[in-house]
């Protein structure tokens, strides 16, 4: 039986180490890839580019290419700070275009099964952030998980001796959605919440 | 709003050419590779590896890294030309480990509405490898598309003339399928084609 080359064979495992990529998406990439040599060789640049100019911001933390990161160094709302996990969820907040303060990316979630204490996070730093002064609002918006609801929590009850407002992104139906189909929990979280006209 | 660094835009648009992967698969593969920063040197490498060394045999047209591929220096039934329309189907037919011949890559089919006539395929080097003696046949494993069906067509009217045996794959119900969620036009086929016990 004819055995792939073995370039092509490592060029697959590296694609299946992706998530989503199994053995049959990594072959039809590859293949793609090989018929494509321009890509290929943008490809391969693109990724080693990213390795050498994309790092974290030293004040925040989100990933940038220049420190500080563009948010840090413009004219944002530096009393307000959104703390999120990772700069994705940074990246989904500045889409909406409706903050204007600045962030802290805490790069990752308290899990105590995955081993993930606080002082693995970015929470230290946060705090660092906030003796400097001037900061009047903290944002938790860590994602509505267990992890995420317990980070959010922790860091309620460290930063609220210090005197400043703590928030949490509020919870209710999302837009453009049935209440039928929409989960009690939710439900529950909007009626709570609900806003006078 | 935040902008994406420049290098991370460019590997999500390099992500974003290859077939199944939109703008937000494109972003979650990116954010992996940067959170593991020695898949992406590897990635990159094996990428530039693959272009560098694999290459097509220059008398079949499969892919490989040596030339002649494995399967031509090795010591195959060369009477026997199995004709397919790209090396991922090569590799479907190896892995049926009941074929003992050689193979010819045709590098695609013809198909009059993407402009890919006779002459863009590897015809020529097939008439080529006939002309130059000891082969008793050729089987055809063009696909059973429209494309592919016509390709064979043409393969058989063309080798037809040169008194050598030409073979097609055998239609009929795939293995473990059931006969009731088969189509119509492979039952007929398959009650053609049906074997005496």
């Amino acid at each position: 039986m004819l055995t792939k080359p073995s370039a092509l064979s490592r060029l697959v495992g590296e694609l299946k180490k992706l998530p989503g990529v199994g053995e049959r998406t990594a072959l039809r990439l590859a293949f793609h890839l090989l018929k494509t040599p321009q890509n290929l060789t943008a490809l391969s640049e693109s990724l080693l580019e990213v390795k050498s100019r994309v790092r974290s911001c030293s004040i925040c933390f989100a990933i940038t290419e220049d420190d500080p990161c563009a948010i840090c160094a413009g004219d944002r709302d530096t009393g307000t700070i959104c703390v999120v996990e990772n700069s994705q969820d940074l990246m989904a907040l500045e889409r909406s275009n409706a903050y204007h303060g600045t962030y802290h990316v805490l790069e990752g979630v308290i899990s105590p099964l995955a081993g993930i204490g606080p002082s693995e996070l970015r929470i230290a730093e946060l705090l660092a952030r906030i003796g400097r002064g001037g900061v009047d609002e903290v944002v938790i918006a860590t994602n509505f998980t267990v992890e995420g609801e317990a980070t959010a929590l922790y860091l309620a009850k460290l930063l609220k001796p210090l005197g400043i407002r703590i928030s949490r992104l509020a919870h209710g139906i999302p837009l453009g959605s049935d209440i039928e189909y929409v989960d009690a929990a939710t439900v529950q979280w909007a009626l709570q919440g609900r806003n006078q006209l």
